[in-house]
Parts: structure tokens; sequence; C-alpha cells
């Protein structure tokens, strides 16, 4: 049911509590997991784009992708990706190219504002996703 | 991990193929599944409550768990309840209650207008919930 997850991260604590659950399903079904970083080429005030912010999201999305990988020990089959682009859209475009089944993605909720404010990018993909999404944040 | 499932249903196609993931994940993790039917109080114009209206949801509601219990033949442990109040509120309510683990919410995503507009139902689980909430619609 589930043979491909995928898991964008953006390098936050969310993101880890989303890999768990994705974890636990992969184990459950023999999925294999995605993780995908993309880089926003936008700067959220002007739309510039800024090449230097982006090389160093680069950065972070590996360093995450890395952290990520090493709590994924035991599950065959991870692939990653770290990418340039506008996160939602290019989450609904990994999705489709690569057959996913299920995309699993935090909600950033820890403190106060974050908590009342679902990530952004977490809700662009909710409303546009074709695959079923799991939104993991709250809890713990 | 996923002991207990709770599928809040509106009565829509949206909230069948939310079932069907459901029930694919109970037969995974023998999980119970909990299914919910909330009659909304408010009138959506006006904020007044019209008493024949909200018992002629609770009877669109009886009607929508029936025909779930039936497409869920071979699932142990289903529960189901019928509830007046605001959606989401009890939605949240009922899960945290029962120690719900995983919520699983149509999107209502069919035809043109409902694909771009998620349910504001489960806008406001996603939003809010303090569990994992798989929400399904746009496939198929």
């Amino acid at each position: 049911m589930y043979n491909k997850i995928l898991v964008p991260t953006d390098g936050s604590e969310g993101s880890k509590i989303a890999l768990e659950h994705a974890k636990g399903l992969a184990e459950k079904y023999s999925s294999e997991i995605h993780l995908l970083y993309v880089a926003d080429v936008r700067t959220h005030n002007t739309g510039e784009i800024i090449p230097n912010l982006v090389a160093e999201l680069e950065k972070i999305g590996e360093e995450s992708i890395e952290s990520m990988k090493e709590s994924l020990e035991g599950v065959e089959g991870i692939k990653d990706s770290v990418i340039k682009g506008i996160p939602h859209r290019e989450i609904n475009d990994y999705a489709d190219e690569k057959d996913i089944d299920l995309i699993v993605m935090g909600t950033h909720g820890r403190t106060g504002l974050d908590r009342i404010l679902l990530g952004s990018v977490t809700e662009k993909v909710v409303r546009t996703s074709n695959v079923p999404v799991m939104t993991v944040g709250r809890e713990d």
C-alpha cells in the first residue's frame, strides 16, 4: 500500500518527528524512504533570487539529510535528493515523478506561534497533493 | 504504533476513500477503527441552531456510519459515534479522550472547486490536532 514514502525535510525538529513515523511505516510495509530537501529559491520578502543564500540552504539540506539517514539505520532503500525550487511545487512534482504513495511531513509544532501556524509548506502540500499526506507535529 | 485510528465522516465520497486507507492500516497494525460523525450544530450562514436540521444531519450520520461499517467487514474492534457539536472541536476532543493514535480524513477532492479547497473541517483538524493526521483525497 505504501511502497514509497516521501519525507520532505526543512531541517527542523518537526521533520525529525515525521521521520519517526515514516520509519515505523517503512518497517511495516517494507517501503522505500525518499528524503527530499528543497532549497527555496525565493527570498521570502522580495521574491529575488540570492545565489549565496540558496547555496547555504543546500548545505543545510545536505546536513539535514545526512542526520536523517543516520536515524534510518535498518531501513532498506533510502533515496535522497537536495534540489532547488519552490518547496511545495518540487515536493508535488517529486511525488508524481517517483510514484510516491504517501508523504509524511512535520508541522513544526513546538513553540507558541508554531503551534497555531501550520508550516506553510506543509499546508500547501496538504492542499495540493495527489497522494495521501500524513502531518505530524503537535504530539509528544 | 497506530492502535486506534479515528475516521471522521461527513458522509461524502472523500470519507470513503479515507476509510480505505484506515482499513489498510488497521489490518496491518491490528488497530481499532473509530467512526465519528459530528452533526454540526451551527448553520453556516447565521450561527443559529436549527433543531430539525441537526436531527436530519444525525440521520445522515447514522446512515453514513452504517454504510462504512459494511465496508469494514473483517476489521475487529469498530467503534462508532454520532454526536452533535462543532466538528473539528469534537474530533479533537474525541481523539484526546479516546487516546487516538492517528486520524484519517478525506479532503473531499473530486470536482473542480473541491480539488482546490481542502475541506474546511479537515483543514482545521490538521492545524489543531495533537495526533498525526492523514489526509486523503485527490488521488484516483
